[in-house]
């Protein structure tokens, strides 16, 4: 089984480095982009036959506990066949 | 519009950072985790009243010359509403 943990700030937490990437495209001429946020994913994949319902609550675990910091980041566990 | 950039490593390319989420995922007792490779994504809002063609267009261009490295990564953009 394949799965992907999308990682990305909070909307309520400021991102430099979106930002930064912004003014960049701006100033490279890409006018019509108004806001860039980063976030990070991870393509995992789980030892054959376990599970979906297994696979989703360990990568719920993997993504609270080790993958994300939940004080500033939100993510999202999405199961691939 | 919104729209998402995918960028992460070509399945040829080696991705050592993957390994050592790997390696640090097993050895925190979830063996269940048998490869993961990282990637980034970048959320994007385009100006109000552009079309999805050009969107699309300006997008893919930003992706190939700006976010991605052609010759190591590949890169993938979703159109959000």
């Amino acid at each position: 089984m394949k799965a992907r943990v999308y990682v990305s700030m909070k909307k309520t937490v400021l991102d430099p480095q979106g930002q930064t990437i912004q003014s960049a495209l701006n100033g490279l001429g890409h006018k019509s982009i108004s806001g860039v946020r980063q976030g990070k994913f991870f393509e995992m994949d789980l030892a054959a036959g376990m599970s979906r319902e297994d696979g989703a609550k360990e990568l719920d675990l993997i993504a609270r506990e080790v993958l994300a910091n939940p004080v500033m980041e939100d993510y999202r566990v999405e199961l691939i066949d």
